[in-house]
């Protein structure tokens, strides 16, 4: 079952520090209730192949038996995202174990007009890890050999099926941390994190992989292999290609190794929880946290009292770290520095200023690692608890920072009882997670959301997804982030490099752009 | 003479702190005698049209009369790059106001087939901003407004001819820094600056330009503006593809307005000039310094015994911080942080156990700006000092650590007693900056260090452009650091872009990758 790993269902998600949180029941037990019907808005391409006996008979010579399964329990997992909202109906799940047979795989695919589906934890929000219709699954999952680690530098190379958490933790031996961090850690991996351009909990200190990935090797369409894998920080030779894979979800060539920078693990890390009256304040406490915590500010999440309230009640084993009085927002900051006596200090001043001059309300400093570790539950616990709550209608969405907090104030007069509107997000970075929050899904209240919440977000400048990609559930609504220009040359570079269109199809771009081809 | 503030040759090269330097007369005096003759390996695309009298008048339409430079001394100066090494014979220089001018002047010269050459401060180090024959030069100097500046998300969002310096000043008034710094401030701008994905001094901290600039606007060769300027620090719908503009040189699009992520200025900084005995001891220090200063940590500069005497030898007024016994490594360590007695205290225990533990032969800590901005000059004097000192062929590599300072010891060893060889550079990000010292250029010496120090770079996989670009100068010699593959997809891309070939042309890419067409 070895060979499993990669693909199976059993996806695990952990806390930032100690407990696992296993997604596992949640998501099974409403498996069939949550599928999407797509089949309305997009069509099969004719112009795809259909797998037969002769394609299936050439894989297993270049992968072998094990490496080409068509199993009906095992195609159910592949063909179906972690949230039960997306299922295909693949026929076939590849295997390949290195980067040859990628290029094999593909070049085949490419002259057989084969549609592919390239697939790693299978952990994204946006359905763009499983297939729509018969495209063929190409899991990674594989290929999770890291390939070298220089402890000066700290460049890690490493291939693209190696599980996040599993690089996490071996850089943890190194004196080293991953530049990026999510919830999905358990099951997610490297060469989707980057496909995806996953954004996370670090981003505010690391900033995003546009900026510590140094190099990767992707496959195009026809079999290419692309070895941009450097492992220099400094590098000015020609057009820097490798962006155009960062984040570009597998619809220009699959990746199969990244070289990445690790910065090295500090010693000294210290969580704040706090309570702010208003949004107004949230945004002064953040921009007082930048000058004043400075280098050592690593997260600045927020949630609203409606978050805090369905975590409360949802999960179990979670309390408020705050006296029991209801507050509108809760805070988290965490700093990470190199200096226990110098780092607590600066915080805890930081911390008595900002109560003293009005902008928190309350709040609480970790005094160990267990109490940090639930301060970050609670933020970290706030998917699962929607999940628990029944439907959830969730965006990811960028918008400037004053405006931020307006949309969801109009978001719940707009949509009144029938559900609740739930706030939460990486405030640090501009992320707001939006979640409409149901007893079932309904199609009355998905016309209160959309496209209010797409128009609302392009009128203020906003993206319409900030770390989550548009995989299928957006690839249509790409023109209310993207201009008609810039949505064109996109779907040039597609045309050029995957002039079949064979990579993961009807996603990420609108499929009428490539309709008259 | 307003208009001639960007294009004119008065470059201003200031220090980190103080007093300015002007290479002015080191420049004009040598003037005539660097100039490289291109015409032996470059000939010109006999596709491409010269300009007529109605192309004059065109642009007179558009650009008013200031707006169309033909003036001898004017053309003189655009003609040629700062060092004096390159020189054009363009006959017309342009110098639009706004983007939709920028447009106009692209869509006319794609449709007549006028190559063109866009030009920021023109301080490049690799012939990128000149002419090679008789191109069009687009100035954007003219273009230098300041659109936005938000406090709370640090975002600016300026047009692409504002100069670096000026940038900086603004942002020191409203409490911020731009995320990257160089020698070059005084005169270039930051669309010159994003489009070559300029490098320099704050890089260790704040990461490259891919992590920091957050949006742009570009035209493409057809005049098709090209709207991403968003100013969200996460936008993941669809690719991003401001990053092919980011280092292309010019050569796929001009970048107009540029959106960039500044982050908050930091009270406390601090420096330290110390010195090691050997090279191994520079790169234990570097690991170190990673480790106990973290994210505090803002520089680290190196520079070799031969770097320190040239610059003591050539440059009025600067002294060996240390006593007066010979060392053969010099290293600038800075911090920034938020806390000044945080700060200074973990830098001295830094440094007391450098000490201790025998890496550092002997430092010293700056007491006050003055000896702060003097430890600067040292390293940011070194460009000058090598100029006075006569020919000098300069060499911008990006090379695994451990292997950096084997390079500058063969290449002592190849060159022998007719030149000298000279190191320094940000030890920090890789990126040696070798040159090659000697009493005048000699085609002897240069047969002795190309392709050797290409070579040298390629084997041990390095960049042979860390940060100043390909140019003119290393357009046909990308192989060394990218894939036949690879550069292909630059060329489809570029092809893509700019079907007639008319940005930039001769630069970035060989040329005989376009001569079939």
């Amino acid at each position: 079952m070895e060979k499993w790993r990669a693909a199976d269902r059993l996806l695990k998600f952990s806390s930032r520090f100690a407990s696992a949180v296993n997604w596992n029941n949640s998501c099974k037990s409403k498996q069939g209730k949550y599928f999407y019907s797509v089949a309305t808005t997009v069509h099969r391409n004719p112009l795809f192949s259909s797998i037969s006996p002769d394609d299936i008979s050439y894989f297993k010579t270049i992968l072998g038996e094990r490496g080409v399964v068509q199993d009906a329990l095992a195609l159910d997992a592949a063909n179906t995202d972690w949230m039960g909202k997306y299922r295909g109906s693949s026929k076939l799940l590849l295997q390949p174990k290195n980067t040859e047979e990628v290029s094999q795989i593909l070049k085949y695919c490419n002259s057989r007009c084969l549609a592919v589906v390239p697939q790693g934890g299978n952990t994204g929000l946006v359905g763009g890890s499983v297939p729509v219709f018969d495209e063929v699954i190409i899991n990674v999952g594989l290929m999770r050999n890291i390939l070298s680690f220089d402890k000066v530098s700290g460049v890690l190379v490493c291939e693209a099926g190696c599980i996040l958490e599993n690089l996490i933790s071996f850089l943890d031996d190194e004196g080293f941390i991953m530049p990026l961090d999510l919830g999905a850690k358990g099951s997610c991996q490297i060469g989707g994190n980057v496909s995806t351009n996953a954004g996370g909990l670090r981003l505010l200190r690391y900033g995003s992989l546009h900026g510590s990935v140094l190099g990767l090797e992707a496959v195009l369409a026809n079999g290419t292999v692309l070895d941009m894998l450097g492992t220099l920080r400094k590098d000015n030779t020609g057009y820097d290609l490798k962006h155009l894979f960062i984040g570009s979800e597998g619809s220009l060539g699959i990746v199969t190794k990244v070289s990445i920078l690790t910065p090295p693990k500090l010693s000294s890390v210290n969580i704040a929880f706090l309570a702010c009256e208003d949004y107004t304040s949230c945004q002064k406490l953040l921009l007082e946290a930048k000058k004043k915590l400075g280098g050592i500010l690593s997260a600045f999440e927020f949630l609203d009292s409606d978050a805090m309230s369905l975590v409360l009640k949802h999960l179990d084993g979670v309390r408020n770290p705050l006296p029991p009085s209801i507050h509108n927002f809760y805070i988290l900051i965490e700093t990470t520095g190199s200096n226990e006596t110098f780092d607590k200090e600066n915080l805890e001043a930081f911390l008595l200023h900002s109560v003293e001059s009005g902008l928190v309300a309350n709040g609480v400093l970790a005094q160990d690692i267990n109490q940090a570790s639930s301060f970050w539950h609670i933020r970290e616990g706030l998917p699962e608890a929607l999940m628990k709550a029944g439907a959830v209608y969730k965006y990811d969405l960028s918008l400037p920072l004053e405006k931020m907090y307006d949309l969801v104030e109009e978001m719940r007069v707009q949509i009144g009882p029938a559900a609740k509107v739930v706030a939460y997000g990486h405030l640090g970075d501009g992320n707001l997670h939006l979640n409409i929050s149901a007893p079932a899904y309904d199609d009355n209240i998905l016309a209160k959301i959309e496209p209010f919440v797409y128009e609302w977000t392009s009128k203020n400048r906003g993206s319409i997804s900030a770390e989550h990609g548009l995989g299928l559930m957006k690839a249509a609504k790409i023109h209310y982030s993207k201009s008609p220009e810039t949505v064109q040359v996109m779907a040039s570079i597609k045309k050029l490099l995957d002039p079949n269109g064979i990579l993961n199809p009807y996603k990420v771009l609108p499929s009428s752009l490539f309709s008259q081809n």
